[in-house]
């Protein structure tokens, strides 16, 4: 069993990876190599893993990629929605003809794999009903959310005609994400939980009544490797599917925080609004249907108090 | 005003050629240009009209049109679906490569053009409630469905972000299609009016319980005109939508038939499964709400009789 991560050096692709040597195997085989790809060499400690450095938008590359035989590919590597929405250019590049190289590399290798592709929420834009229904229509708002619609619709469609074996998850916003900070704005679902368990201050720019779905790192990985695993006859040609989330408000969120580590972490949030990031969140879904994905095997955290847990024991890191 | 029509030779790109040297104007101005381009050099007998050979999917073509300074775009240019079906590159080059590089260019361009998109029911695939609401999903079953869904997601994203302004409309069945019997699984939708009317044969290959919506080509030019004048900040973001038709059964179409042309011209039709044929129409749409459509003023044929009393009045040809 060989498995290809693109955007390997990403926080799920670390993530993936170091799941997959723990447990060792998938779809039923030994995980005997993991190639991790992503614009620049890494790191990693593993005789398991190879890094290569790509860039998939640029050609020829996909091709020395699939030309490793991966028997599962995990492509993850994507400019996020705030960098797509700043420079469309590098979006376009990297998220929608990345995609199609990758697929068309995919179609014209001799194995046909099984290809997992990491979608988002943000296909959805706003009005929507509440919650938002399983065959509720893509209108996104970002061109991040665009991209990755044309990615699905690409997918679909690959799959249909057999070039290889897809499955789109649409990951609900990534929390408790480690690390720093970052220019999205969705980065304070997690700065309001994260730098408080680091005894640090926290701003919230929005009100607290704003609502939604998230998932932890741990369970983002989970949705992957169900989607590997899964017999994809069950999806029966729709093979996109919006993965379920625990749907919070903020407010929750920071009820939660004071039950997991006491009223002095809720202290170190401060109310800073920012009308430029709550009129971009005022687009975002609030809550889904996902009992397809559920019925299918995909499982969210229980709590968002579990979501809290789940980050001090994978080492606030 | 100056118009510039993509697949300016195809049927509709023709009869919306016609009717706006007929009427003269567009948006309130007297149309003074009319830029007609398709693959290859065709006559037309106007001096408003010039005709260019374009092939919108190579580099630089786009860009060429473009500074024609076009007031509106109707980009109907397409490969259709049986010929994107079995030849997927030259499909995937045309109906993606080909409308992205016009929207690229139109993006680039000093002016900011009304951009008409001529969409498809194609983008929908069964399973479907009925009728199919106006905020269903769409799930194509074809390359050329699936290339129409990412048409529609980048004119709404260009559109969002002000590289112009779109509005992308999905067509029912144009029926009743003059000329020749095509390729096409729904060629037989107007064959089984147009032969009998023109005293020839026609083969009925699926069930007469088979629905599906109908417009004519008189009704599909009318949306294209409208959707040219329609002020765009009443669709709120949401670019694209699906036009309203007439959703008849295979028995009633026969039944206007017989009232239209009597009874003769009933006895031309011979049924003559098809099971493969059956197979496809089988997973296409019957009937969608169309309000949303209407309400914007949208106007489809009364009857399948009108459909029919159009082809007559137009010519027959």
């Amino acid at each position: 069993m060989r498995v290809l991560i693109t955007g390997g050096a990403g926080m799920l692709g670390r993530k993936l990876t170091r799941r997959l040597l723990e447990r060792g195997h998938l779809r039923g085989e030994p995980v005997d190599a993991i190639d991790l790809v992503d614009l620049v060499e890494f790191g990693v400690e593993s005789d398991t893993c190879t890094v290569h450095a790509a860039d998939l938008s640029q050609p020829g590359e996909t091709e020395r990629l699939m030309a490793l035989d991966p028997d599962v590919v995990f492509h993850l590597a994507a400019v996020v929605s705030a960098e797509a929405e700043a420079d469309f250019d590098k979006g376009m590049k990297v998220n929608l003809d990345g995609t199609r190289r990758l697929f068309e590399a995919v179609r014209h290798s001799p194995i046909t794999p099984r290809v997992v592709y990491a979608s988002s929420i943000a296909v959805f834009g706003a009005p929507f009903p509440d919650p938002i229904p399983n065959d509720f229509h893509p209108t996104p708002l970002t061109s991040y959310g665009t991209q990755k619609l044309i990615g699905e619709a690409l997918l679909a469609d690959y799959s249909r005609r057999g070039f290889f074996d897809g499955i789109g998850i649409r990951l609900p916003t990534v929390s408790v994400r480690p690390g720093a900070p970052n220019a999205a704005a969705s980065s304070f679902f997690s700065g309001i939980i994260r730098e408080p368990l680091a005894g640090q201050r926290a701003e919230l720019p929005v009100s607290r009544d704003v609502r939604h779905p998230h998932a932890s790192p741990r369970a983002a990985v989970g949705f992957l490797l169900h989607a590997a695993e899964l017999d994809t006859a069950l999806l029966e040609g729709r093979r996109n599917l919006t993965m379920p989330g625990v749907s919070v408000t903020v407010g929750e969120q920071i009820e939660a925080l004071g039950r997991v580590a006491g009223p002095d972490a809720v202290e170190l949030i401060t109310e800073s609004p920012d009308p430029v990031v709550a009129g971009i969140v005022a687009g975002w879904p609030q809550r889904f249907d996902t009992a397809r994905a559920e019925a299918l095997g995909f499982a969210a955290d229980a709590t968002y108090d579990e979501i809290i847990q789940a980050h001090i024991e994978d080492g606030l890191a």
